[in-house]
């Protein structure tokens, strides 16, 4: 998927891209398929995947509109080329394509916790590395005290942590969707009342859904269908991770104006007619994706408190190019952070002195506490809690990415 | 706080409004001067609640435009008829203004909870009380297969539930923000190096932000004044609650249309027009509320990625009423929808009678199962795991509520 | 409205406050009741005005949830104590809620031009007294080439404009609602059937709709009772005025940081705790504006869309808190924008410094434009169009305003 | 562009997609190089139509994040291929792509157009056809008072009308982007020093700048690049369309449930299990549509607001993708909407026997309004301005669509 229109997108590569999705599809099918085989409920066991590939893609699309979704195209084309009357028997659309949804989702956000630990880590060695590093504190743009760089990168860390927290708590939640027609599996149950061991078919099908769950290693439990906190949990761990980035980037490029000058990326990018330009690029693309995130994981929202009936009418239809826009650019944006941050150049030096030329106005609050006691003022360097906060927060982080313990 | 303009409004009584968020903040200036005299820090232990009131609101509302915040005009008020110079000695205006919102959003979110808990022992009993009343499931609109009036309930208790995992969650983390002007402490650390004991400073402060926060009853931690997530948080949690409030209206009031019959308010609400009309009022104010939270939470997303320096220029003031207003409606909402649903009047003989007349259409699908072995359709209700997924729902009701269990 | 946590509602006054809806409504009961009277289709034509007041808005909030609005109440008030049963005959609570609606946004939309017309003094000025003053232009952060603060001013009167147009337009635009109960103003036409003159009542009534629409000079024209687009659009203006505003704010707190200090707010707001801060704090609160308007403005169209019927079942009802609070912003904002450019500090001897000091950078692509013919390219300021581009938006603003031409 | 996630999303073909993208910011650049040559300004006047195509995108897409957008990379393939050192001579990034932008709207906003044409049609054709044709009106969910489906009709058409007109507002005003590097389009009037009839460099560059204009056929007028209203009002006009189209979805499929049987679209979709199902497919994608728009034009307003400097840190990468979905999505729904409003079955012998079952209630308002006078409420149908509120639609419409007339 190569996107002129959100530079870096190939940093995606083909996660939750339509091949991606329509494979996941065929992957729900096929675990469907098998288990009702196994359960004694369907005949046959027939491969799926290669069945449709990417050549169908086009078709599938066109064709997806009359019913609404790609799943009844697929269906057909399955059952045609596979041969198996069996195939989708018991599901709805509905189940094949939250489900893919879901496994796509996942894609993504392993994807994203990868580049989210790189960034950890580069982070967690910036805190180390410059716990002592003075800069000037800023509030509401003018001179505040005294902090560090440490101390910036720990805050950032910090940020990165609570995101990490929310993404694998959704990674680790990500449920199946099976639940038939209207979210009583009746027809697997139907077709259950036939199958080899004559058990109680409502058991025969409770463990085949425990059975496709597990094959495709997502949880259990019960249909979602119209209750689609899976998804906005999804939308606004993401979004969390986009504030995230997106204030780090906005940090970075506001750090590296040249008038400021503390920081500056490895690479800056070029213009099309200044010579020798050097603009802070990933800066300015996770602030790019951190002002579009908050609209998007809205809209999932907006649809789920529209879920009429045993199935809406429009609210699940809005979900799926959102969710996928969204996933698609937060692995962007983390794969972007972390190289950010991998090569970030810290002007260290440009700190300090700047700190040094301000120390008046970055010491006025130290004179008036110290001036509280009487005492003088011009003790030591007025950062406060500043290591105990970094160690802190390094604490943390050596608990959410082993590695960095 | 009347609304003229959000009916419903009286339900919130004076959670979050002016007069409580003064109080908070004065409580968290009295927590404060209380511990930094505990600690030999500070000289003062006057009592503030009652030093300013609702009388002041105005003044205070006035004066905030000058500094940016209510905080500077409230810290000079206090001193001045506390007569304790001590007063905010080593906070920001951000540490009060921030504790003060926590606080206020946990008077918000604890009003929620009791009302979701009704919400839940409803819908527990309507799940209970209609496992077999059948109705004619829908899907885009169109009949499906039938589901009962109790999985409708289970389901929509399911969402409820997990609302209610991500509120109590936000609940239980709601962060103390304490960090002085820049997030380093410094300037109570400054003021600790006096204290009696000549303890550590920086460990002196550590535990008099213990103390404060346990005071408080809030989590300790780092201060989060560029790290939003404790408030992001709170929004996504408040409006994953509004859409679950949101689609239990949408359904109710959807089920109410005369030509459906199967729900209806137990006092519909009237014209002043037209006599005789019973409109589904609460449902139709719980559709609102979900209508309007998404762009309020994401509005605290946009501001939470422009979070730059050590106090941004923007974002932070943007989060205030946004925050405030979500939290109310979340109040109203919640209050509405125990009302609604302790009400809900649910028509069996018409969803029974609906479904017999649609038998044809609704078992369309167990005819087509049936047939895949053979076998004749005729069987049974069709009603698949109804009763195993209600069970599920009311089990982890029975777990999230105890009454319940 | 004091409102200790949106700093500068006060400048907001009473404009769409709850004693000013009320009034707004009273007085659409009001030209509606004599007009009645006028055309010998209703009987009495009392005044309304100070039937109801301020004491009565929390009875009628409170009476408002029972029905959905506030209308069914104040008819009851209405009629109870002017003794008159023709009060609201022929209306619908719509009618009146969305009429008063209308009224106080026009309040609004009046008191956002005049501080609008303000701005546009101020930057007319700026851009007149600047147009040669020399400062480094900034993309990507990074210095480009030179531009002038005249023409930077220019840019942003050239915004202004563009948001005056839409904003002017909305405002002359502003509809009626009459429609009756479901659009057809039936009630009103049944009621004509035996007016005076035995006339055609259909036209009877469109001339009654021509009189009150005349008399609360507003435009005639069909019913919107479904059709959001006069609510939608004054949206739409207001989110692009606070787009045009927020830029201002954002350039101006940029511009004022310390490290660039190339403009300066005439009184800068202080601190709780920092001696001899001077914060922009008019930028930062017209910033909060713009990142908080875009999800109010999304959220009527998200309203609009869902409008089922001859009236919904909630679109309508999260209209009315959600417009008001975008157009009582949208004074607070105009009214802080005028002050801060009537007051603004240019620094323009450091513009000329800076841009003196970096003048390589700012003139790479100069010499690399006149090396393409060879020539030296040390020659002038390199600012291109800006006296053209100047000019043109002054003209434009002269046209806009008269006073500036 | 196939996609699996936007059923229809063929219909808009290759509007704006990769490569009709890069064909427009290729057009631009040839406009460009040609003006210059013509204005004496550039030497060369080369061809560059097809010097780069579709298999150059990936490449291109890939090299934007170097520069932050894919103009650069552009410029390079451009020069190196035509062997032109002139290309993008005087001209920015931003120019290229904006131009580009406005360029690829105005297709879409067109094949939009051509599209909000049929439906105009259609709906007029329903308004007069069903003028006489009674159904229940609704509100609040409940019976009201009569209406007819003609009156319903022409509200559609009254609310395309509305957006028809901010539509075509917004294509007529459709501006080119010129500014050079910081708006003051100092590069070119660089350039122009030594152009052949040694005038003024800054007439020959408004002359220039409006040959382009007139060559693309756009606006000309000062340079946007930090005024972004262009874009915000191109997104509000499209989710005003957006709404427009999204309530007829929504009322469509309302009207089509089973139980109520009132509209049908001709063509219903089918279901992956369940035999015999007409969903209101397009009715139902056109309400996804709606659901997902205003989240999109939001973020153009939030862009809007952060336009610091002479080209912002993120905002302006923000907008691309997000007008570029906003105006795909428009064309597809403008010809959903049309194909659904050619074949809508209008049921009117059912909706007249529903409002005959239900008289009584219908008509429990005339009977209050007659008893107001006296007299004996039985007379007539009850539709009020029926008839004159369709006949004034169909005039305007009738001036807005000269077919229609």
């Amino acid at each position: 998927m190569a996107d002129l229109l959100w530079p870096g997108d190939e940093r995606a590569g083909d996660v939750f891209d339509d091949a991606a999705f329509l494979a996941a599809m065929v992957r729900v099918e096929e675990a469907w398929l098998g288990a009702l085989a196994s359960a004694g409920v369907g005949a046959d066991d027939v491969p799926l995947a290669g069945v449709v590939g990417a050549d169908d893609i086009a078709a599938l699309s066109a064709e997806a509109e009359a019913g609404g979704n790609p799943v009844i195209g697929l269906v057909r084309l399955l059952r045609e080329r596979s041969g198996s009357r069996w195939v989708h028997r018991g599901l709805t659309s509905q189940d094949v394509l939250d489900t893919a949804l879901v496994l796509c989702l996942r894609d993504a956000l392993d994807a994203v916790l990868v580049d989210v630990a790189r960034c950890a880590g580069a982070l967690a060695g910036l805190a180390r590395a410059h716990r002592g590093t003075v800069m000037a504190g800023r509030t509401l743009t003018q001179y505040a005290v005294p902090v560090t760089f440490g101390l910036k990168a720990a805050t950032w860390l910090s940020g990165l942590a609570d995101a990490t927290d929310v993404v694998r708590r959704v990674r680790a939640e990500l449920p199946i969707q099976l639940g038939g027609a209207a979210g009583t599996l009746a027809a697997v149950v139907e077709l259950a009342r036939d199958s080899a061991d004559r058990a109680d078919p409502v058991e025969v099908v409770a463990g085949l859904v425990r059975r496709v769950a597990g094959e495709l290693a997502l949880q259990g439990g019960v249909p979602w269908h119209t209750r689609r906190t899976p998804l906005t949990s999804a939308g606004d761990a993401l979004v969390t991770l986009a504030d995230s980035l997106g204030r780090i980037g906005a940090d970075v490029a506001l750090l590296s104006r040249p008038e400021i000058g503390e920081l500056r990326e490895a690479a800056g990018g070029g213009s099309s007619t200044m010579p020798g330009k050097a603009n802070p690029v990933l800066s300015i693309l996770l602030r790019r994706h951190a002002l579009a995130a908050p609209g998007l994981a809205a809209t999932l929202h907006t649809a789920a408190a529209a879920y009429i009936d045993e199935r809406p009418d429009g609210a699940w239809h809005a979900e799926w190019a959102t969710l996928r826009t969204l996933a698609r650019r937060s692995v962007v944006a983390a794969s972007q952070a972390a190289d950010l941050l991998a090569g970030l150049v810290v002007e260290a030096d440009r700190m300090g002195a700047r700190a040094a030329e301000n120390a008046e106005t970055l010491t006025a609050e130290q004179r008036s506490m110290s001036g509280m006691s009487g005492r003088d003022g011009a003790a030591g360097a007025y950062l406060g809690a500043n290591d105990l906060i970094i160690d802190t927060v390094l604490e943390r982080a050596g608990r959410l990415w082993k590695d960095l313990a």
